[in-house]
């Protein structure tokens, strides 16, 4: 009820270009928790437990969710590696400050790629009638024509193809200077400004949903490209696992908002122009790397 | 000379929108540091000792270069705060993850004002005519109408205004409910995605030019807003000085790229359009919040 009134305003001002649209200033002022706990429940979904990573560090637990839709061979072979344990032992090479933390095995310490291959098609992009449930945003980007988000996953299109977007949290496949070397063993993750320059360069498939601290905050690595000197410098990694190879009392359940909801539409409005009292110019606008997708215990 | 063949390049497409304008295929591929060593001595220019904090950690030393352009009244409040040790023994406050980290004195230990003032008129834009030496970029940009760079800060232009935007590594001060409480007592930094809303609601008034590491990879507050729940947490700030105020064998010499020069140009093309051997589509534009301005040692 509260949120068809916000929604109304937004409706008002969905096709204007963001920066010129002015402010809603109708209806009460509604903080995220407000809108959130207002959500019906099937605002909600559940990750499913064969697209979700859990990657074990000794400080805790980070959660990926994988993007099959958006690089479908890439993720099977994310998938096979996991099964195959192919992380355990692995480590954190990489912390880049403002870019990157990226991990894999360390080079002294390989291990045979078993069933997964060890080159995969280069899924940069694909095509944007592939997708469906796209759910654009009408704010302007300076790397793309549209963004939006797909299934939780900020995006973007342009010229009949779509990606995912290199957002704070958002996972690649590092590879090496031949497309298809990105196979999966070497996956990095988003700690700073967005780095869209490499969208469509590497493959994003996936996203942190909880636990980017645990990596965002580690000591930034003193080689070149932020990569650790020594072997002691490096956090390790305990294992990577398919939620659906953990038992079910060892997993960690979390619900995603839907971003093609009512309330993510409102959410956004709510973000985009900030009308709490602390705020003197509601900016107008919002970006994709800065509209929160909320997670949830549960 | 080699500069010259990309600027010819980069002359050709500069007027028109990034994001059509098709990348420079002519001319050599130059990395950022063949761009760097090919600039002319004036291309670098040494920061005031007068605007220069030093923040000095028990894990090294933050340097922020103050821009007096954009909000004379707070930066002279820092400086007197800074003149008068205000922060020698006050800690970081707030590490809050893929936002920012806030420093002060903690509550239980306040010291007085002296002569610095309670509150400052909120600096939050200024008037556009009264800002020289903005040297505009052609880039889309979400939250402004123009975007570009003013003696090596990121800034924003609208009707008639111009600010410093929040990126990676620009300093506020932050504030309460009322626009003037910003006074410069407590300052943060950004350490994640650009947070524009922040644009023009906060004053921004500086850049961490070195060191951001040191306050980037803190481990996250575990309260609300990242705030420490514990004294023990907080990493202790030794002091806060103005460079002018440490003795010359003391201070720390850096050089930043002048960002109004043909080298800041060439540079930010070669970053848009990227030609090295690994990228297999150019971005075709480039962010304010992505653009580099380099730093060197002497």
């Amino acid at each position: 009820m509260r949120l068809n009134i916000l929604l109304a305003a937004l409706m008002a001002s969905a096709c204007a270009s963001a920066p010129e649209a002015p402010p809603p200033t109708e209806g009460p002022v509604l903080s995220m928790a407000e809108i959130l706990d207002a959500a019906p429940a099937d605002a909600w979904r559940t990750p499913d437990p064969e697209n979700t990573l859990y990657m074990d560090l000794e400080s805790g637990r980070v959660i990926i969710e994988l993007a099959p839709d958006y690089a479908p061979n890439l993720v099977a072979n994310i998938q096979t590696l996991a099964r195959q344990h192919y992380w355990d032992g692995a480590a954190i090479l990489r912390t880049q400050d403002n870019y990157v933390v990226q991990w894999g095995r360390p080079e002294e310490d390989p291990r045979p790629l078993g069933d997964a291959a060890e080159t995969v098609s280069a899924e940069f992009d694909q095509p944007a009638s592939a997708i469906a449930g796209f759910a654009p945003l009408p704010d302007r980007d300076t790397y793309a024509d549209e963004i939006g988000f797909w299934n939780g996953f900020p995006a973007a299109r342009q010229d009949g193809r779509t990606w995912l977007t290199h957002c704070y949290a958002m996972v690649g496949a590092g590879r090496a200077m031949e497309p298809e070397s990105g196979n999966g063993t070497e996956l990095y993750v988003v700690i700073g400004q967005s780095p869209r320059h490499l969208d469509r360069n590497v493959v994003v498939m996936g996203r942190v949903l909880q636990g980017v601290e645990l990596l965002s905050a580690l000591p930034r690595g003193t080689g070149d490209l932020g990569f650790y000197e020594t072997a002691e410098e490096r956090a390790p990694i305990r294992s990577i696992r398919l939620a659906s190879d953990v038992p079910e009392a060892e997993r960690t359940p979390l619900r995603v908002l839907r971003t093609d909801t009512e309330t993510f539409a409102v959410l956004t409005e709510s973000r985009r122009n900030r009308r709490d009292d602390w705020f003197v110019t509601p900016a107008g606008a919002i970006g994709v790397c800065n509209a929160p997708v909320p997670v949830r215990a549960g």
